[in-house]
């Protein structure tokens, strides 16, 4: 299917404006609208929003947006049908066309095709603020089903392989699927799901990375620092985890590698090699394999996981 | 056509030992092999050679190459027979399968499909030396027609356009074309051609391009240092331009933009904007529109050049 | 004398709403407190105001502040009376004892002893706006008897040298003096004078220039960018020289080197060295040799000025 | 008394290849002189040796020095022989005129004056290996009796009090202490003692210690890297801790603050401040409270060492 990239994501949160002052006041997010109980806010690079808060009872994911072609658009639709998949036609702010379905794992997917074009903020350097939030870069998602899911989805959904964790015994433990020529779009991490591990956001470079860090800091909030600064074994990239207000997990990441040859071999990295997490060599917290977000049916009601029959965290853990 | 990326650049050196001197021990290349009067060279993120240097009577461009896959390559070889154009089949260093061709304009591409891959050393950063290129970003190429050569590029070769110069009447002065999802993969420049303006390889991030500089002048060869470091308007990336011993123009480049989306509006500038050619507006070296490598024909021989009906060059020149 | 450091500058400005706009909306300073005509700016380190700004008739620099210790203030007294300078005592906010004196060369020096503190802003990053100013660095001073200058700063005041630029015939063009142990607090540059060249701050690294031009570049302000970012050979920093409202001239500056050592050997730069100016060999603007502003005697009447005997500006500029 | 600043470490190290296969190999310190079984090398900013590695049959720590100016050297003088401390008179190469002592702590020191300069390589870009190591910034001892300590080289060696750690109960356990005017010179940490702590270098910027991270993580020496990257709550600097080849610990460090004002409050922080050891809040490794070197008196023979009443390490450990 012609998915061009991850769009976007929609998440409920308790306290919009607690979330706002997270997202758009330490992290520099722009703020493009807010209507209601939602807002929509976007990276300095970007000409769409690509994250929508909305106020709910629960914190939970709403969307897991992907922007498809018109061709894609298309093959999106064949595909729900011929799959018998829960589906619904939707419209958003700028979004005249979206189709919202259930997929087979229950990850609430979100096609669009076009979107109304906010200004370009690129090179206004003068109106930046917070580390310098570029766009969004990929979702990474929980399943207690990794193997299968991985392979649907670059079977289904033409995600291609870039990454991946194995144990000794072959099976797979996560996964990196990408569309857009980077490391991923998507990654599937073991464990209790379907639920979101994280969604990333793309930095210029690895001292906004310091930066972002810093201005936690200077905000007394290094308890919503979870892990990082580091740099990735898997994928290269410079990192930053944090904790939203209401537990959602946000990745700053930047510098990873250009992944658009055919004929790329994917990188295999054992379970326990102590340089996948970090390449430094660091562990990492217990929650960081234990905590994601709930996620959503079409009717907005949260859907029940289930654990992973992997047990077991890898060693190199705090 | 389905080409992947720009894939390498071959040149002609009057002194092999001079340039490696230059690529390999200033800039830091990896020299991955030398064969009679050849060496290939790569970035640290490469898995493919993407530098040939080969000594010769006089310095020119002997390919420009594409990296392309399966259906590409027949693509290829279609166009070529249905345009007429000059071609062979030819075979190099871990390259099976090459397909050389002078297009309509002249410029001598090669396309590619499979590479014998050599060992990844993107994380081997104990190796890295100089300041750490990673990989081929793009071509620049002098054309006396560079309206006819863009929507060429663009209709018949696949490429897509993020940015171009046009001056007050409509006339196209310089345009940027990509394939691999950032700004460019090649760009036409009005001038005397058909010419090479230059090649540019990706860093790291800002501060590796000012790394690049500080080499040179620790070396003593603030001469080779043709202009930068700075941003560029166009692009939005750092860069710094430098002739090598020949006086081929290499570009190190980072940080542009992700250009995947079909919808991607195309940056217009005008052409005596000062922001264009440096954000900083800072000001051109005359030598920077003026001075190109030669190409060459099938059979080694200096392909004629003519000047451009477009004369003059923009203000904010030194 | 027991000079610490530079310690503030006085400047008139013409539009005291423009150039906080300047310094406070777009460099990010602190604006601790406005008052009548005059408003006190800090860096996010500094624990007092180190910037002053006053609205006046004409552009020029009131004060050179020095911070000296009891026994520097004893000093300091003692050496007007000797030498019969013009001075008087006084005190500004937070400064409860200043000593005004205009010095044998016309520049209007203030030696002040003990500040009340500001708050401590250095680990408040979310706070930082702009490219993140730290603290003020250095004066830079034109002077048509640059040699008589130097060597009074040395026996009188204590400076000690830490770089110079000669000709071939042993003239002094420019001298690099310093208290409080990087390459310098005062320099003194060949030209019509007495006026200030020029006054730094500190910034964190130089990603904090480069991005200090973005900003400039971002509003639009690209005409108040004068000079870089570059790398000087002298001092080794990486620098930006900027053009306030009112054409004085600010300079950005990082990462130049210790100096403390008693034996640590001036060095010596050749007048017509291209990595003198800038390590990188770029060419320095005709302006930057020419342009200063002008200084206040002890009634705030302009001070006249001289050509200097040294004429002709260096090779090397646009 | 009148010392400059800290001016050298020698190490005792079991095998000299390996050390320098560390220092010189992978740091890329300079490597000055190679004599019998010791080695003399420094950072890219010296114009003197810095640290001194000699072969020995247990790992140890042969001299802490200190330049200081002609003053200082009678000073010291004095101070040994009013205090009958053991002392001798020395020479080291370049060194001519060294006084080694062991103060009343046990530290070995070694006070020197005037020192052979060597070539200036700052500014030789093209021959920095590694993150680029600049010089040596600062010693770390652990002491069992932190306020006897601090008070004495305060009192008697005219060192100046920057930062410093208390529980609720007044007790010191850290202090900083400077000459060359940022955070310290030496450092006093509470614990088993006298024995090393760490010694530290300046690095150019963040960038250089993230780099140094990457290039041990290359060289599959993640074992080596004990704690960091990560930026200091204290002192604000960033820093990288590693353990050489024989458990001597070296930081990379650099962007703390100007420290030279007379009136400059110190900063007081809280023992159980998580925002203390690490801005970011990150917990530091056991290893990090509990291993030291050992330190040799004026025959080479190790110090017994006594363990500290203040017992127990703060939370916030890993
Ligand atoms: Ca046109
Ligand atoms: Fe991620
Ligand atoms: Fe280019
Ligand atoms: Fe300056
Ligand atoms: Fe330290």
């Amino acid at each position: 299917m012609a998915i061009v990239r991850v769009g976007f994501i929609e998440l409920w949160v308790r306290d919009l404006e607690k979330s706002l002052e997270f997202y758009e006041g330490l992290l520099g997010f722009r703020l493009e609208r807010k209507e209601g109980k939602s807002a929509y806010l976007r990276g300095y690079e970007e000409l769409e929003w690509s994250l929508k808060l909305t106020q709910a009872e629960l914190p939970a994911v709403r969307s897991l947006g992907f922007k498809v072609d018109e061709r894609g658009m298309e093959e999106a639709q064949a595909w729900v049908e011929q799959e018998g998949l829960p589906h619904r036609l939707e419209t958003d702010w700028g979004r005249p066309r979206m189709l919202r379905v259930q997929d087979p794992f229950g990850y609430p997917l979100v096609f669009y095709a076009g979107a109304e074009k906010l200004p370009r903020m690129l090179q206004e350097y003068h109106l930046y603020r917070g580390p310098g939030i570029l766009r969004i870069d990929h979702l990474n998602l929980f399943s207690p089903e990794v193997e299968r899911a991985t392979r649907y989805y670059q079977e289904r959904l033409g995600f291609r392989l870039t990454e991946y964790t194995e144990d000794e015994e072959g099976r797979l433990w996560a996964s990196w699927l990408h569309r857009k020529g980077n490391v991923h779009d998507v990654a599937f991490t073991n464990g209790e799901g379907p639920r979101l591990h994280h969604f990333a956001y793309w930095l210029p470079d690895p001292m906004a990375i310091l930066k972002a860090a810093d201005i936690l800091a200077g905000a007394r909030r290094t308890n919503q620092i979870e892990r990082g600064p580091g740099r990735h074994g898997i994928s290269n990239a410079m990192f930053l985890y944090l904790k939203d207000p209401d537990g959602h997990r946000i990745e700053l990441y930047t510098s990873d590698y250009l992944t658009v040859d055919p004929d790329l071999p994917p990188v295999r990295w054992s379970l326990n090699d102590p340089r996948r997490q970090t390449l430094w060599g660091h562990r990492t917290p217990k929650s960081w394999f234990l905590e994601g977000s709930l996620l959503l049916d079409l009717e907005g009601k949260p859907l029940p996981t289930r654990s992973s029959p992997l047990v077991g965290i890898p060693e190199h853990v705090t």
